[in-house]
């Protein structure tokens, strides 16, 4: 297979390059201390029985965090991220992850539960492990990297080369290379991004009997990849040769019964693409899992970006090589393999040569295929370590043991360091931080619940979500199939919103637009008696505004107030006034599950401190921010607030006094600093009830509705004065709901995946 | 009641105007010569058991056509035209609408069927009026004036008087001053709007006995108002003095047997509001109906709206009027009806000064209250018109029957000439002409099958439709409670809907773009083979396009079309190129309804005629307008289409040769004098199907698919190359399959409906 002079020849470096990955990772649950815990796996993760992202390996205590594939490394990364963030968060309190491979304060075997997953025969295979191999070598974790290549690079390739007349065939041989020849050379990598470099003592014990094959204070490259790691039985021997020796030696091992299942051998490549090996043959490779990765316990997810490419630049460059290993080369890599997991990572591996011209045919290859510089860069920096072990993943994680103390105290602290990054901006989803916070939580929600999510566009937040075969798109976080085209429509047309609401008998104001002082003071018989506001059609900083708050009750009064509403516009409205407080009432189907109260920008005095001091002060709340990334905004000390203040007397300078609320905005905006305060259980149920009929009128399933009231405590009456309804929102901000300024945080975006999925429970 | 000085007083002019308004309008359908036709109601009127704008009267033959309540009467007239244009449209060719009440060509009394209603009682009723009047007087036509006070006003002047404590009782004493003072006063109105001064002999006869009271050659104001219309026997006799004595004397005569119902009484003026007279002095009287109107032969809808409001002031200045008339009050006005409707027409009247007080009274007060000066006019018109019978509606009339040489002539002529107008724009109403032409015709067809409608926001194309207690909101004809808030989302955004519709396995065009020429030609062998088209992202003119029809086959041409679309723009797409033509699909749930191909704007030479004389006969096309209020636009001979004759040798002054097609654009588009041509039935079925599927896919109801196909002949395959989808549109204009310029209309509005109301049959 001559790859290389066919990528040169033909120029397809880029098409190479491209391809799919998928990142899987293990680790353990622990205390404080970096203890194992014994709990079951947190209710809040959903059911493993379908979970895309969040499952257990062999132990209850074990979690797998596993990405979607993607095309590009950095969105796996995205996925890890993200997927972490949503563990971290929902994790007990007095529970973190475990950063290290190998496990730390490990229980007694009898208190270890395998994974309790619904299917009897997944529960019976780990029980079956547990017999075989002892819990303890099943509790090592690691991190899985799955990698497809570009099926159009496949077929590019296919097309120039005359060996194969098949492309299931040719696949086939590309991912047999790909495999034995990591195989062969994958102690290079164990040199390079080894982390497993010590072990408690009682890890080696069984049946409360200690057994330590390594000496006192012993270093190794990694035991996990070593003999001592969980490796089968020496019998077992599979033949790398083709892949149809490969499937009829594993069948012959299953058959013999040295191995319960296939996926008991186990392989630090894994050939994908169909449940039984056999399958393969017709099917065709679809990837490969390569399985060798240690847990880098210095990176909060387990391995960095640049690790995560320079392997894909390893697995290039196992294809580029002019080799294709078979049987024996496999055979010799195992034991090389072995040999360096053992070596003392403080030195030098005896294979330095090989190592090295093997990254010197990567670097080259990468600059043929004209790959970024970064890639060039990282393996350059890789071969360098070949020299200068203390570059090495172990050997900066060694420094940090020592410092700690021991590797379980550096993971416990690691582990709580890292649970504490997680939750520093606890309102966001990191990774995705360019989308609404609103749809942030949604996807916090889905990957916890275990919806199937992909990202159909990220500025626009329209996402796809799949369980089993039921697809439902959402867009904004609400936008969905349960709420009809119209409803919008009708929402987004003031007038429109207003004559049906009115035809549903609801308080609306009415309001009537004149464009000369005679015409309206002729109509003054239409509003006598009325609480009316007359206002300028656009008003600016409400002037030529007059309110007749208790009624209007002579025609020179409403003379003079036409009069002077038209001194700032053409058009003059006269419009029911309606007394009272503004609330948003959020309505999802039947209910309303949320009610806010927002107040403008202030802040309390007391006493001591001045405005600009107070100010400050209240911006130090975490939820405070730029406003677009933050759910509230932090106040402002600009033209519009020194206004505001001057109006009552105040400069920034001033200390008001203890209790008193200086106000800095006239607008309740949250955009504006305002405050944001959930009242869903103060409100009276007769106007959460109206706000449901409200969005029914509209035909709206979701739906914000601002409704006026003068007092929240008593139940609505039939008139204007008890309570009115102005209009509208068909994309109500979740995320105010979700994150008041105070009382109850409300977690709309889970209703709204109950919405669309109620089959998931 | 001192309603004059209260109004004065208040300045409640204002109030006092406004109103609500309905017409009902009753007609004969006739042949082209003004015989009427014995003909069933035409079944495209749908159901009468529900239509509530076209109905039948008496006879099967006499159309009634009944507008909605109005706050204007302009806008009751435009629907007076509205209803006019569908039916006229909707009558079988040889049908039309005789414009006279009294009616002409009278088939023998066995032949006139009455109206076929569902319930039976109905239809007895019309049974039991032909036994006891004859069928000819039942075929009298006139106009129902419905009047409703402003509720407002009518609260208004209650709070301002002592006299009544019971809001209903005052609102029953306003309609009853108003009915009696309207039955005192009326003989003006029919001196003023009477155009019924003759009849065919035959109307006088009775089981084929003729027995005309009228002299020969005698003309009359009204038959119609006169003894010889259809009047109560004289012994009904209704005491007017109160409501309370008209409910009692009214149920009298029923109960004497004088009556078979209440509704038999003849009155011009009916109280509305109840079912039963009785119920009204418990509910109030709701407004009343003027039942006094003669068809005006010289209006298409048999009132002009000057004369509409002249009857409003008339009605204002009955309530204006100091007096308030009792039982003998009615009575002589009676008399004076009898009396006018009985005079020379050519006369001026007997009560010429009573009648001029009046008006003098009426002019007065529509001063005082403000009315628009028009309003003024109009009633100084008809002051001189007490003087000048040759100006009332009868002396215009009379000199067009003359001219005719009979009302039966002229009725003729004049039935043919409004039916040829109301096709001369066939695919707009005229009435709601600022309303988009798709909401036009949905708007026809609703009129047509009896859905309530109400037009919630003109400028919005918003509709509130309406059948029984079934409720929907429809914006631009096809926007609805049917289709899902995410499904338009989805195809405004052009990424997301690839992305969707590739999911669901539809052939979608893929794209790349690309920032710098080394980037685009790295990802060559992506492309290589494909059909392509390089294109700058934004593309003025076309330049800087490349189209690998067959496949892009090399490097070299490809880098350089690359680099030819950068010369354009600092980024360039690749695209799969779709070899074909542009189909429009419109999906309306599981059915493709109506495929359409649009052609770039062009003429056809005919080897005589210039380009420029072509394009002025193709323009003579009555579909062809400004193209916004018109289906097709006309094409224009600017210079984009000089520059397009240019490149093809041409000048306007050229004379193409016979069967040559000279194109005027390069684009397909219908708002540049395109072509849309009907293709439904000659494409193959298996688009129309995928079509559908799209649509699905993004969980459309009604949406507009274009499909790029080759041969539309052929069966669709599975691959781009026998079709490919770029886009949906969510809203598709449904006027350009209703009204195409070659092939046969669909009319999707109907559809439209069918969906939205199953029910209605």
């Amino acid at each position: 297979m001559k790859l290389q002079s066919l990528i040169k020849q033909h120029q397809l470096g880029l098409l190479f390059q491209q391809g799919n990955f998928g990142l899987e990772k293990e680790s353990q649950r622990i205390d404080k201390n970096g203890n194992i815990v014994t709990t079951p796996h947190p209710a809040a993760f959903g059911n493993r029985s379908y979970h895309p992202y969040i499952q257990t390996d062999f132990a209850e205590s074990q979690l797998e965090l596993i990405t979607p594939p993607n095309g590009k490394l950095e969105d796996s990364l995205r996925w890890l991220s993200a997927i972490h963030e949503v563990v971290l968060r929902s994790l007990p309190e007095n529970e973190f992850i475990f950063p290290f491979s190998m496990p730390a304060g490990l229980p007694p075997e009898s208190a270890i539960q395998e994974a309790q997953l619904d299917n009897v025969e997944d529960v019976k295979y780990r029980e079956h492990l547990s017999k075989n191999y002892g819990k303890y070598k099943q509790m090592v974790s690691g991190i899985h990297y799955n990698f497809q290549l570009s099926p159009e690079f496949v077929k590019a390739v296919f097309s120039l080369q005359n060996e194969y007349t098949e492309l299931k065939d040719f696949q086939n041989a590309l991912y047999m290379k790909l495999a034995n020849n990591f195989l062969r050379y994958q102690w290079i990598l164990v040199y390079l991004l080894a982390a497993t470099p010590m072990v408690e003592a009682n890890y080696f014990s069984r049946n409360g009997v200690e057994n330590s094959p390594l000496a006192a204070e012993q270093l190794v490259r990694s035991l996990r990849s070593s003999p001592y790691g969980y490796v089968n039985s020496p019998d077992v021997v599979v033949n790398h040769d083709s892949l149809e020796s490969y499937v009829e030696t594993l069948e012959e091992q299953v058959k013999a019964g040295r191995l319960i299942a296939e996926k008991e051998f186990y392989s630090n490549v894994r050939l994908r693409g169909a449940k039984k090996a056999r399958e393969l043959l017709e099917k065709g490779v679809q990837y490969a899992e390569f399985r060798l990765f240690d847990l880098n316990p210095l990176e909060p997810y387990g391995i960095s970006l640049a690790d995560a490419k320079f392997i894909h630049s390893f697995l290039l460059g196992m294809l580029w090589l002019d080799e294709t290993s078979g049987q024996k080369a496999v055979e010799l890599g195992k034991q090389r393999l072995y040999q360096v997991a053992l070596e003392d990572p403080r030195e030098p591996t005896t294979f330095q040569a090989e190592g090295e011209a093997v990254l010197h045919q990567i670097i080259k290859m990468l600059k043929t295929i004209n790959a970024d510089e970064s890639a060039v860069k990282t393996a350059e920096e890789k071969l360098a370590q070949l020299a200068d072990p203390s570059q090495t993943v172990n050997g900066k994680l060694l420094k940090a043991i020592e410092q700690a103390g021991s590797y379980k105290a550096l993971g416990a602290k690691l582990a709580q360091q890292y649970k504490a990054q997680a939750f520093e901006r606890f309102y966001a989803l990191s990774a995705f931080d360019n989308m609404e916070l609103s749809t942030q939580a949604l996807l916090f929600d889905l990957i916890q619940q275990g919806i199937n999510t992909e990202i159909l566009d990220e500025n626009d937040q329209f996402l796809a979500l799949k369980f089993g075969d039921h697809l439902e798109y959402v867009k904004n976080g609400n936008m969905t199939s349960h709420d009809q085209y119209i409803s919008p429509l009708i929402m987004e047309n003031k007038v429109v919103t207003k004559k049906v609401l009115a035809k549903a008998d609801f308080n609306v104001p009415k309001s009537v637009e004149f464009t000369s002082v005679e015409q309206a003071v002729a109509h003054y018989p239409l509003f006598e008696g009325r609480s009316v506001v007359i206002k300028p059609k656009s008003t600016n900083y409400g002037l030529g505004i007059t309110i007749f708050q208790q009624g209007v009750t002579n025609r020179e009064d409403f003379a003079k107030a036409i009069e002077i509403a038209f001194r700032e516009d053409k058009e003059v409205m006269v419009e029911d006034y309606l007394a009272g407080t503004e609330y948003r009432f959020f309505v999802l189907g039947d209910e309303t599950l949320a009610v806010l109260l927002r107040v403008p920008a202030n802040v309390v005095g007391d006493g001591v401190q001045t405005v600009r001091e107070l100010v400050a002060a209240k911006n130090t709340d975490p939820l405070r921010g730029d406003g677009s990334r933050s759910p509230l905004k932090k106040i402002a000390l600009g033209d519009i607030e020194l206004l505001q203040l001057k109006e009552q007397g105040l400069t920034p300078e001033s200390v008001p006094a203890s209790g008193k609320i200086v106000q800095l905005r006239a607008n309740s905006n949250i955009s504006t600093g305002g405050d944001s305060i959930d009242m869903t259980d103060q409100m009276h149920e007769s106007y959460k009830q109206l706000a449901v009929g409200i969005a029914h009128a509209m035909g709206a399933k979701v739906c914000g509705v601002d409704l006026i009231i003068p007092d929240l405590t008593k139940p609505a009456e039939p008139s204007l004065s008890s309570w009115g309804v102005i209009e509208a929102n068909f994309n109500p901000m979740m995320m105010m709901h979700i994150f008041p300024y105070q009382g109850k945080s409300r977690r709309l975006t889970k209703n709204v995946i109950k919405m669309l999925f109620p089959e998931v429970k």
